[in-house]
């Protein structure tokens, strides 16, 4: 079944509506969905914190289905952090069972008075429920999927906010749980927790339990299943399971396989973006990760949702083997490592569970922490500092309220000008001045510097030259963003980019939809444009089409490169024809 | 003599070198010419605090001349504040000493590195040198002329930042001294302070006293002076002193007599803009700071500049009459006093202190507590909190940095919706809702919500309909731009825009400008338009034309408007032709 309805709450009544989509938003799921609908319903000159904000999630398109690594959610809105058009997507469970309820996109509108409660809202087969939930205010994540899970079961998938959500800080983030109901998954990137806060919604709980579908799936998980479906999930499974980085390096060391590599390309973002390469970069890169969790008894080749052939996620614990968080992921290793001068995983983790539980983006935390280093605030590497201060975040003082609105504002609040953001957003952990691909894409995204629209860094490309970039660069744009809307994971691209044909068959067998990948890029071009056009609507230009200015002058050790990707190349990026 | 030369100081190698003018440049003065040199030599992406910026000086075509109330000084830049072209004007001594050394601009270009000592500009007749001030570092203004003054003679003009602009806030100002040598006139708007700290420079020390034109001035008045200019400026002197309000009325109550009148038409921002009237509107109204001055025995009636006819300044003293503050003014006693809750003229008196000496905008302050108010940081009418917040501004705590970044950084930081600001500039003491017209103002200045460009309280016109605003505000708007560019004070208009004849007789007569003011009004148009180019560059578009959203939505009482202007009228403002 392809989910055809879409569920509004109007968050200023309580109001619930549904209705179903016409043949336009058909084939539209994630990205292209969240973008269309905000698109369409947000003004964008709105206050992004106000009634008139939308924050809408949507399953990719082939979410529900037994594809592997096929179910990530997607949220939009308009960002606080960027004041543009936002799409963030997580793994996790909830798009599983959002797909399996029926619904192709839940919309938030409107606003609660100031003094209403805290509320959360229940998606079962009877319905949608708004529940009170101000006992849970000021809770952290782990607290609230806790209590959440203890009362309307273990089955449910959670979308949950933390302090830094409620505080409507501008780097919040919405917190997916994963298999075992960690909210470890997060909708991170661009403030997106801060939306959801100013809805006056802690949590959404999605149970898909009583389900046919779901059903179907816990027991042999095939009686609905034609043979064609049954085929083609199969071949794609074992296309991932055949491909030695999908079937293998990804379940042994994770996303953090890639810091070794980046490391000695230089373009590993180090104490604030002074430096490309890390004297620590071992002791927080893939072997070191694989090894410290897989010794103490941790776990390493897990799934974030169910079914994934992959497994890039992990469970990091402690030396006595206690769980610390789920899946720390390379670019939490570089931000909250690498950037802020840490060398220690025990330390990173630690950071990173206080980060998911607060409810706010390890990335932007990792990149503001670094511009208040060299403002002075604290010194990189000192680890029981940088602790205090993101618990500063979570208690709401004056640094700490600074700190969870992002490098931009800090740099601009401590006048420091090494700050390393693109329209308001900090990059990730990739320095374009050696991974010179990334200029372009984060110059160049609606989104802001972000590293998932387009991440040069696996392209075939010589990454110093800065003529070789434009074209590979905007092609890997296009399919990034086809993944983004059907649901499929980013590290699917080894076989989904490679073997396009089977991203057809899939369409075909799982959703009907009968169309060329070359189509799909074609429809690509139009969702991205439409992203743009509600930037521009919103008063993002070509000017904020550019790097930050020290990147173009000061030269990154070892390399000593700047970014020196021609204008030509970033001004004739959307000239697609 | 005309001024014909620009200076600049390279102050990343301390270089200096002069240059004469082109006759394209011979009749641009004050905001004409700050903002042409910008937009020639400014990119408009730079970052505002970076090496690129260029700050610069100019004082008013007609300044250094005798004619009365016309040495106002320009001060440009981008603007860290708004991130668009920045004029900002005032009053005090320096305009007409830098016109009487024969400089049309002042130039500061690049940037010192990081660590190096403060240094001073000592622009004498024997030209210009650097100063080492590095004895200074952290000094408020006051004590910095004071040592000044000492050092170098009470005769020059200074032009000096404190503490804030050390710290590059965005709200950081440049103080100018007055005939007394108090720092108290202030290039306030925007943030210019803050890049003259970027430049490395504490102060600049202006002294003409050996110039000809000076000695002559300080003898008889008019050696060197021609029957047609002795007999242009009498007239003009004569025509400001026949008017009621710039013979008479600014001299006693000084722009403070405005108050009221706003008041009673509900347009008086009060407690962070959620009401349009004030409870203690009387106490701290042109009458009461009249009394208050008057009896104490400060004074009144006082010019900030030589030979002012209109003299709207004024020195207020404490109870036993010791002084305070140079002139307190109408803008200040609501952003510092209504729009917090203070309703006592000497609380306000001392914030307005604390603020000059710091450096720091006074209404941009005022506004930010505001806005620090709704968030539940301090309470409104709390004197004592608002004094230690803005002393913590000048100790630099994360707080204090906050309140110095303004009011629209403050609102982001802590998730506020109700934030007065266009273009990140905070919004003068006349809320658009009541005062229609301000709203065309605040949202069509190139400058960000700024009451100088086109301050619609003085209209006749139904000040409450929407559609009556449009030809008044446009036509005051460029009237305005002209003033600013020749060097007269707004305070003026009464005279020079209602007898426009006799400011194009001073033209003639003092620059040997033969120009009708039909004509001034067509360049003041080519003027705006290279200002709003130069916004659009810099990523400014007409997306950032409007109100905060709050101010369409929220009816102000007492009169229970919003701001309801038609958008076509916001649209088509910059459609001259």
């Amino acid at each position: 079944m392809v989910p055809a309805k879409i569920v509004e709450i109007d968050c200023s009544t309580g109001g619930v509506s549904e209705h179903g989509v016409s043949d336009a938003y058909r084939y539209l799921g994630g990205r292209a969905m969240t973008s269309r609908l905000i698109a369409e319903e947000v003004e964008p000159t709105c206050h992004p914190l106000g009634r008139r904000n939308v924050l809408v999630f949507a399953p990719g398109l082939l979410a529900g289905t037994a594809l592997s690594s096929a179910n990530r959610l997607s949220a939009g809105a308009k960002s606080p952090l960027t004041g543009g058009i936002k799409e963030s997507n997580s793994g996790g469970v909830a798009a599983r069972k959002l797909a399996r309820l029926g619904i192709k996109a839940l919309k938030l509108t409107g606003q609660p008075p100031e003094d209403a409660p805290l509320r959360g809202i229940r998606i079962t087969t009877d319905g949608v429920a708004l529940l009170d939930l101000a006992d849970l205010k000021g809770a952290g994540t782990y607290e609230t999927t806790g209590k959440l899970r203890e009362l309307y079961g273990a089955k449910a998938g959670l979308l949950v906010i933390g302090p830094a959500g409620e505080m409507r800080l501008s780097t919040a983030s919405i917190n997916v749980t994963d298999r075992e109901g960690e909210p470890c998954r997060n909708l991170g990137r661009g403030g997106l927790g801060a939306v959801m806060g100013s809805k006056g919604i802690k949590a959404i709980i999605v149970d898909d339990s009583e389900t046919q579908n779901s059903k179907a799936s816990r027991s042999s998980g095939a009686e609905t299943v034609s043979p064609e479906v049954r085929a083609v999930v199969k071949k794609f499974g074992a296309a991932l399971r055949e491909h030695p980085v999908t079937g293998e390096r990804f379940a042994q060391y994770g996303t953090a396989m890639t810091l070794s590599n980046v490391n000695a390309l230089g373009g590993l973002p180090t104490r604030n973006y002074s430096r490309g390469s890390f004297e620590h970069a071992e002791a927080i890169g893939g072997d070191s990760l694989y090894e410290t969790i897989s010794s103490r008894g941790g776990s390493y080749a897990h799934a974030c949702m169910p079914g994934c052939v992959i497994r890039c996620s992990n469970k990091y614990v402690d030396q006595q083997g206690k769980p610390v968080v789920g899946s720390v992921d390379y670019e939490t290793l570089c931000l909250l490592g690498s950037n802020i001068g840490l060398g220690e995983l025990d330390q990173i983790a630690d950071l990173n569970y206080l980060c998911n539980d607060l409810g706010i983006d390890t990335i932007e935390t990792g990149a503001a922490l670094g511009v208040l280093a060299d403002a002075g605030v604290w010194e990189f590497g000192d680890y029981q500092h940088a602790r205090t201060l993101i618990q500063e975040l979570g208690q709401g003082t004056p640094l700490g309220r600074l700190l969870g609105s992002g490098a931009a504002v800090c740099g601009r609040v401590y006048g420091v000008q090494r700050v390393p953001t693109v329209k308001g957003q900090s990059m990730a952990a990739l320095d374009p001045r050696a991974i010179k691909g990334m200029g372009l894409t984060y110059a160049m995204s609606p989104m802001g510097a972000d590293h998932t629209a387009g991440n040069a860094i696996v392209l075939a490309v010589d990454h110093l030259n800065p003529k070789a970039q434009l074209e590979p660069v905007r092609d890997l744009h296009l399919k990034t963003l086809v993944l983004d809307a059907l649901g499929l994971c980013l590290f699917t691209a080894r076989v989904s980019l490679d073997q396009t044909s089977l991203v057809e068959e899939c369409l075909r067998a799982l959703v009907g939809w009968n169309i060329r990948f070359d189509g799909l890029l074609e429809q690509a071009q139009e969702w991205l444009l439409t992203e743009r056009r509600f930037n521009e609507r919103a008063g993002i230009t070509a000017a904020h089409d550019r790097l930050p200015e020290f990147m173009y002058t000061d030269a990154l050790a070892p390399n000593d490169s700047v970014c020196d990707i021609p204008q030509e190349d970033y001004d004739c990026f959307y000239d697609f024809k």
